[in-house]
């Protein structure tokens, strides 16, 4: 688990400081077959996703992760499911939004593309 | 997508009325490989993971579901992720505590059972 745990948080370090700084760099991480689930509304393919994402209706965004767990998500495979909850401020707001991101890593060369990316705000209570 | 979205509704409708109703016929969903993160904490394999569920302190628990979203984990295999976020009432309090909870199912006999479960208490911001 220690070395799921190091891939988890190495991914994840590496993705939110990447769509806070520079969201179009985030295309290395997807591929033609690769699933966002955004708010409810799925889109398919690295192209389309990279083109949601860029168009997110905000100029300032900051992740902040609070908890991070991941699970090998295949006996045969090191394929690496991730579950994050955190905080997203955006744009000059101070009133944090709470939200849940799955994502499911496949390795490939040595690294890993995202095959499943599941994003969704909480509104609460 | 509409195939893979009635296999979770399904499944997250059974799971959660059987976990506020019974927890310990949670047991036909797990396996011997089957793991669970329980706020962090790592437990492998169906007996284990039923015995933590049960423990758990509560004696009354209702689980309400606010989002669920899924895709298909793999293009080979009919498995699916499912990812929830809700609220859980505990014994008598009226205050909801947010969850998030994230489920990979592999299908095996017409059926489906738990390889992944990651589930988290969310506390806001």
């Amino acid at each position: 688990m220690a070395e799921i745990n190091a891939i988890a948080k190495q991914f994840t370090d590496f993705y939110y400081s990447t769509f806070d700084a520079n969201r179009p760099n985030l295309s290395s991480l997807y591929r033609e077959g690769s699933m966002l689930t955004w708010e409810g509304s799925p889109i398919q393919g690295g192209a389309a996703i990279i083109e949601k994402l860029v168009s997110l209706p905000f100029s300032k965004v900051v992740h902040k992760v609070e908890t991070l767990d991941a699970q090998p998500s295949s006996p045969t495979l090191p394929s690496v499911i991730v579950s994050v909850t955190g905080l997203l401020l955006v744009d000059d707001s101070t009133n944090p939004l709470q939200f849940s991101q799955t994502f499911h890593l496949i390795p490939d060369g040595g690294s890993y593309y995202v095959q499943n990316d599941i994003f969704r705000l909480n509104y609460g209570g």
